[in-house]
């Protein structure tokens, strides 16, 4: 499947619902517990999420797109969650995550992006130049990616549980 | 996490909604194609998940709790959706579900699970006997292991779109 911003869009403008639909109202020890370590939890996850709307995706587009600018991004602090998330609930978290993605997304329409536009690079701290249209589509994937994950640290939690159908529940393995 | 019957459902009856809100009214080339060969879309996934409410997690608890019933499972189809579906769209599926969960739910809740109850056992075609608490937990897992499925699967049609970005998206690996 080739991108397109169409595409691209139906899932951008939908994960936060689908993550409220997974996490509203849920009990912590569904929502606050991860898979050992140092992994995260869901309610780590949405504080990722948010942190990626601030500083990621489209603060990068913008990189990319201004004339002006400077093409290196800024590398992303992926524990920026944990001082961001403190004190608050889930349920906050999960409308900040609405109103910065809505933000954003306004923002990519408002872009009127070509192909030619898309072909435009920046310079990522780890892969070097990279494309708008590959920056765009890893936002969408990054959107999947963490869902999968919500729905595995919750699935961990019963691992004990269900006993010998472990060996049939792919997400356990 | 033990299981308990108010933390299972409070997943098990949001599930039809969190799949609905991933799939509804998305592009067919994101629910119609799979990961290759002979694996399951999304749409697939969706008669997957109805055909476990027909003849799986409900008809198998009551073949626990039913005194006079012979205790063996009959073995689940897992590719009944493929002659199910057929003809069907996706928002079809997507409210068959929506359907067949409530009433399942309806089902377990009026049967006043006790530990003792839970306890009880039936005869599983793989795996021998199995507690009505294993079962159940498997439910939920099973819910969250498709939906995992579903993000992993569109995920994959980017693959090659979001170029370097491939080595940190768990989802592709």
């Amino acid at each position: 499947m080739e991108f397109n911003i169409q595409s691209a869009l139906q899932i951008l403008e939908r994960t936060p619902f689908v993550i409220e639909t997974m996490l509203q109202d849920l009990e912590e020890q569904w929502t606050h517990t991860n898979e050992g370590g140092d992994s995260w939890s869901a309610f780590d996850i949405v504080g990722h999420y948010i942190h990626g709307e601030k500083t990621d995706w489209v603060p990068r587009m913008n990189i990319i797109l201004d004339d002006d600018a400077e093409k290196h991004f800024v590398a992303f602090d992926r524990f920026a969650q944990f001082s961001d998330s403190k004190g608050k609930t889930l349920n906050q978290l999960l409308n900040e995550f609405k109103v910065f993605r809505a933000k954003n997304i306004d923002q990519l329409k408002l872009k009127g992006l070509t192909e030619d536009l898309l072909n435009r690079t920046g310079v990522h701290p780890t892969f070097g130049n990279v494309t708008l249209r590959q920056l765009l589509s890893a936002w969408v994937v990054h959107d999947l990616t963490h869902i999968y994950q919500v729905s595995r640290v919750m699935a961990k939690q019963y691992e004990i549980e269900v006993g010998p159908w472990k060996e049939f529940l792919g997400v356990l393995k």
